[in-house]
This record gives structure tokens, C-alpha cells and sequence, in this order.
């Protein structure tokens, strides 16, 4: 039974400091707050072609198919998993977080065969591994995750590229927590499908995950036997409504997302991809710095720590979740807290986007320390 | 390549009196404007249980499985049908118009086989066929579209849900453009299961989609040989997400779009549902008559107008494109044309949800009438 009314909408200010979302973008909030107009609006048209264009941009890739899926992060994931997956397909997942997991999983429900590359949670996927399980089998792709949200990791994917190249097998690559962040290069690392997502690093709201595809795997996409399971997601006819003059209805855009991302990308743009990369370094390595001079344990591999979120061990005998409560309640400040078989075990804050500055770090240091401090933790050991 | 720099967004103020998305809200683009909180946040929790419960509200129905797809309408017509359809499963799909067939493609493409029942666009499905289809199948469900926004025929529901059951089917119902414009009850008349979209009466940025799920159809899915193929429509996780108190992360919810749906639905409740289906009947009324008195001809069954599109036949001679053009361009008023095999042949006027007044019908029919008229066509015969 409803209530017998409902009250206006009062969240409260957070900054958003975990795994995503982030805050948003003020300039992206404004674009959310223009007129909506129609799906096949010739205006929308235009928007749609500026996002396709900086979306390249900012995956620095020449592909034709860029666009955003119609849902969040993990769309991205399906519809990269499922144009690609045919019924008793082979292909190498690599599993090295939460993330990996569920590419695995989406893999099978694909009816594919999941060749599983296993590395503990926060270190890397190592090559020999892969090329290991690519020449045992006859893998039609090797699925990876570029920065896995749930470690802090971030995976060198050059070398891996190459390996799948030479065995004729695909790259898919999720950029979900990366793209805007971390150093990525579509084009010449040698990704076949990398997607990502609108709530991280581009400061817009959660609802779209953009995703780009190269030729060599469109190859493969267009000579399916069978018809990619999904409608929603398949990028052959979502193709005819984004990129060609017909503009063939497929589903309705979620319009004023895109206004976000267009807007999101554009202030991206006018940064440039290189300096943004640079900044976020420099704000996680605060980060990292004041974490440890708190006395305070990175569960990442450091050789591969992830420039935009950083895993930290929780402390023997300190509450996990009553930190970041008081985090939240006291600060208004959201971090993340472990997944799976990380829950309890790590916190994860973010600097992504906008929120990759100076005044966070100090922010969530300063506020964690007093939390820490309340709980009666001792520090300074 | 990207052009040298990108612009303000600038749409124009359109009338979205097409077949959907319909203006928005100014209540709602408020709500989109407030500051975004995580997706596990306590305040978030308690707008999801809002939502929950104004959209049991919205949909008549006591359904515990009632909460919003992270997609737009086409992503809960997916959803609806890959969490029933397993391989080999016989499903009765009613088509008389666009939506229809896509339900076929989508039934076809979870590998279940699709037992059409056909009727001409513009005309309902009649029970009889359904009944037909039925004992000469094994068919697990029935879908069928109750507003079907390609041709405006409102399709009745109870005798086709008593039938359904009689053979132990399910009834699967599109109300993507009926829910909070046309009556609707899911509970009364049987309907297993429901989903809708959030841009169409409800006036809410597209990108999510409503779905109810009786406990009839809940039995159905908890007791599949085989897993839902698509990872992100399953219902069963998002249920742990969306319903239970252990509130287990499945994906990031687009929670500006879930503000956005909870004030849209507050609207809906203030207003009351019934207050809301006869403002709808009244002002397509009046449209219609006013279509009728200059000359031009509904193309849907006249027993069964839908109250929040209607479809009107394209006069002979006439210019379909030429006088949306116009309307679009000296209006700012968008209207849509035909879909499929009605390309050319109709155009679609929806007064949905805060676009249903009487303003916009005497704007559009002054309008229209003008642009008729410099086209060069008399309308007085």
C-alpha cells in the first residue's frame, strides 16, 4: 500500500569518494536540465554525432562503431560479451577481481565456454598465462578488466593484445572504471571492443556505457551464424540508428543522458585526455601517500596501482562498515567497501573525474584519520 | 577527428506530441537536479522503496516484483520475455503492429518458438485467435501489446488473460504507452506480467523501464532448468538488489533516472490514477473530433482508440515528411510519422501524461491545419 503521501526529494550533499558513481559534473547537471527533444529530432541528431565523435576521442580510436549502450556499465559488458559469443564458443576470461567473475559469468550464459585465466584478487593478469590458455584452446576472444574496480589493480594490456592477436583471438576490454582516468589507447594497443561506462570518470549520471568496436572484430560480428542472442544490445541495429544517415529507429535514446555524456566528454575534451591522466596519478599518489603515513596498508599489487581507485586493507579489530558510516554520516564523505571476497576485508575510495583534486584527497585523508581515531584505533603504532 | 571545439548544448523548446518521449516534467527535471548519491546509500534505499511502492501503485497491483529496468522500454520488453523463455519454449506472440513483431524477434532470439497470432494493423487481436493458438500449442505465455504506439489500438486485456490461464499461460502485456495514460489494472485482469517506459505518460527522461511480476509468473522463473540468458535483465538478481533488505550489488541503478521516476509516479499518485485515465480519454477526444472536423481520417479501429495516441490517416497527395517538417520547424511541435508498414501512410499524435491538455490539442490542430493548408491542400471538400 502507498503511503499516504510522498515528500519532495532531499538527498543529502555526499561526495562521492568509493568505486562510482562520482559527483556530477555541475556543467553535465546543467545539460541534464535542457529541453528534451525527440529520438529522430534532427538536434538530437547532432548531439549524437559530437558524442560519437568525442567518445573517440577519449577511447583514441579511428573506430566507425563508437556509441553509447542504452544502460549502465554492465550492459556494456553484456553487449561487448554477447555480439561476440556464439552457442559452444570458446573464450579466455581473466579473473582477477569481482569484475572477472562476472564477465565469466555473462560468457556462459552466452552459451559460450569460459577458458579461465585465474590470478589472485589485487595483482595482474600475467601474459604467459594468457597466451598459455589461448594455445590450449581455440579461444575466439580474451575478455579482461583494465582497472578492476573491486583491487585497484591496473592491467598492462599491450603485451596481452598481442598474444591474442597472434592466436587470431580478439581483445575485449572493460573500461568501466578506467576510461577518462587511466592511460588507455584503443587504437594503438591493439583492443578489439572496450566499453565503459558514464558514472566514473566522466561525472555523469549512471545510464550509459559507451562501448567501441574495431573492424577486425565487426568482421566477426557480421559473420555470426547466428543472431546475436540479445536485441537490445546488438550493435548491428543499434549501428543503423547511431552512425548511418537512416537513422533507423531501434529503441528511444535515453535522451538527456546523452546531453550528459556529450557535455561530460566535452569538458574531457577541453582538458585533453593527456593531462587528465596526469592529474589523476598525481591525486591518487597523495592519496596513497597520506593513506600510508596514517599507518594505513594498500592491498594493491604496487607496481599496479590503479590511478583513479585504491584499495586499502581494513585494520586488525576495526570495524569496516562503522568507518565508513561514520565516513557518511559525519563527513557526508562515500567510500566503498570490499566486494566479495574482498567485503570487510578492503576500503576503496575513488578520485575519479572532477573528483580527482587536491581538496578530496586532504578531505578523505583528514576525515578518515578522525573516524579511525573515534573508533579508538591507534595510528600511530 | 574531433572538430576544434564543441558547443554549448542549445535544443530547441519542443512540443513532443509524437508517439513518445513525451516534455518532461518540470517537477521531474528538478528532481534530476538534486545532488546524486551512491547506489547503496541509505537515502537511495529509501527512495527505491518509493518507488516500489508508487509503481504497485501505478500498475494496480500488489506484486512484490515491481521495480524499474536500468534500460529503456525495449530493455523491459526483453527482460519480460528472457526471464520466462527458456530454449524450445513455445510462446503465443499477438501482432497487429510494430511492438508486436518485435516481441516475435525478441521471443525468437531467447530460442523460444513463436506461435503468431496475427491481425491487421489498426485492429485489435481477437480472443478467439489467442484461444486458437493456444490448444494447438504447449505455449508457456501469451504477448501482446496493450497500446500499440504504431497504430493507437488499445487492445482489451481480461478475456485474454482469463483464456491465457484457462491454458495455463502466462500473460506477458506491453504497456509501454499505456501505463499512467490508459486504465490499467494488472492485478484485476490477470496480467502476469507488465512493463512500461518512463518517457511516455509519466513523463520522465527515457531510460527505464517499469515491470511488475505476479507471483504465478515469479513461480515460473524460480523454477527454470536453465539460467535467464541476459545477466542484466535476470530478475532474480535485481530482486536481491531492488527488493530485499541485504540490498546485494548487482549493477550501478541510474539513480538520477530513479529520482526523476519517483517524482514523476508522486505526480501520477497526487493526481490519481482514475483522475489521470479520464483527463487522457477527454483530451484525445477532443483531438480526435478536431481532426475530424478538418477533414482528416483516424486510421485506428474507432471501438478501440487508444486515449493517448491516435493515428491518423496521411491524405491522399499529401506530403507525410513534408508536414511534419513544418510543424517541426514553424511550430516547434513534433509529431511522429508511420513505423514498418505504416511508413508514409499515418502520422501519430500522443498526448501523454502533462501533455494531455487542451491547450496542446487546440495548438496542434491549428497547427496542423496550417501546414496543410500552405502545402497546398483543402481540407473543406
Amino acid at each position: 500500500m502507498p503511503k499516504k503521501s510522498y515528500g519532495e526529494l532531499k538527498p543529502p550533499e555526499r561526495l562521492l569518494l568509493g568505486a562510482g558513481p562520482s559527483n556530477i559534473d555541475p556543467r553535465v547537471l546543467r545539460a541534464l536540465s535542457f529541453p528534451i527533444v525527440g529520438h529522430l529530432d534532427p538536434y538530437f541528431m547532432e548531439v549524437m554525432d559530437d558524442t560519437v565523435e568525442l567518445l573517440r576521442y577519449a577511447f583514441k580510436t579511428k573506430n566507425q562503431i563508437t556509441f553509447p549502450i542504452s544502460g549502465t556499465g554492465s550492459a556494456g559488458m553484456e553487449s561487448a560479451i554477447c555480439n561476440v559469443v556464439e552457442r559452444g564458443d570458446e573464450i579466455v576470461a581473466c579473473i582477477n577481481g569481482f569484475f572477472g567473475e562476472r564477465i565469466r559469468e555473462i560468457i556462459d550464459r552466452c552459451g559460450g565456454r569460459s577458458i579461465e585465466v585465474r590470478a589472485p584478487w589485487g595483482k595482474i593478469i600475467e601474459k604467459e598465462a594468457v597466451e598459455e590458455a589461448l594455445a590450449n584452446s581455440n579461444a575466439k576472444a580474451v575478455a579482461i578488466v583494465h582497472a578492476e574496480t573491486s583491487t585497484g589493480v591496473l592491467q598492462p594490456l599491450r603485451e596481452i593484445a598481442k598474444i591474442a592477436h597472434e592466436y587470431d583471438a580478439l581483445l575485449i576490454v572493460d573500461a568501466v572504471t578506467s576510461l577518462g582516468g587511466c592511460e588507455l589507447e584503443v587504437d594503438k594497443w591493439g583492443i578489439d571492443i572496450c566499453y565503459s561506462a558514464s558514472q566514473k570518470c566522466l561525472n555523469c549520471p549512471p545510464g550509459l556505457a559507451p562501448i567501441t568496436v574495431s573492424e577486425r572484430a565487426m568482421d566477426v560480428i557480421r559473420n555470426r551464424r547466428t543472431k546475436v542472442q540479445s536485441w537490445y544490445l546488438d550493435l548491428l541495429t543499434i549501428e543503423k540508428y547511431w552512425l548511418e544517415s537512416s537513422r533507423i529507429y531501434h529503441h528511444t535514446a535515453p535522451i538527456l543522458l546523452v546531453y550528459a555524456l556529450r557535455e561530460g566528454l566535452r569538458f574531457l575534451y577541453e582538458e585533453g585526455l593527456e593531462s587528465r591522466w596526469i592529474r589523476h596519478k598525481e591525486n591518487i599518489q597523495a592519496l596513497i601517500s597520506g593513506l600510508e603515513e596514517m599507518g594505513l596498508n594498500i592491498f594493491t599489487d604496487r607496481n599496479y596501482m590503479c590511478p583513479v581507485i585504491t584499495a586499502i586493507k581494513v585494520p586488525h579489530n576495526v570495524k569496516d562498515r562503522r568507518i565508513r558510516e561514520r565516513l557518511q554520516e559525519e563527513y557526508n564523505i562515500t567510500i566503498s567497501g570490499g566486494l566479495g571476497e574482498l567485503k570487510g576485508k578492503v576500503w576503496r575510495i575513488g578520485l575519479m573525474g572532477i573528483n580527482s583534486n587536491k581538496k578530496n584527497v586532504i578531505l578523505v585523508l583528514e576525515a578518515l584519520k578522525n573516524a579511525l581515531k573515534k573508533e579508538g584505533y591507534n595510528l600511530e603504532k
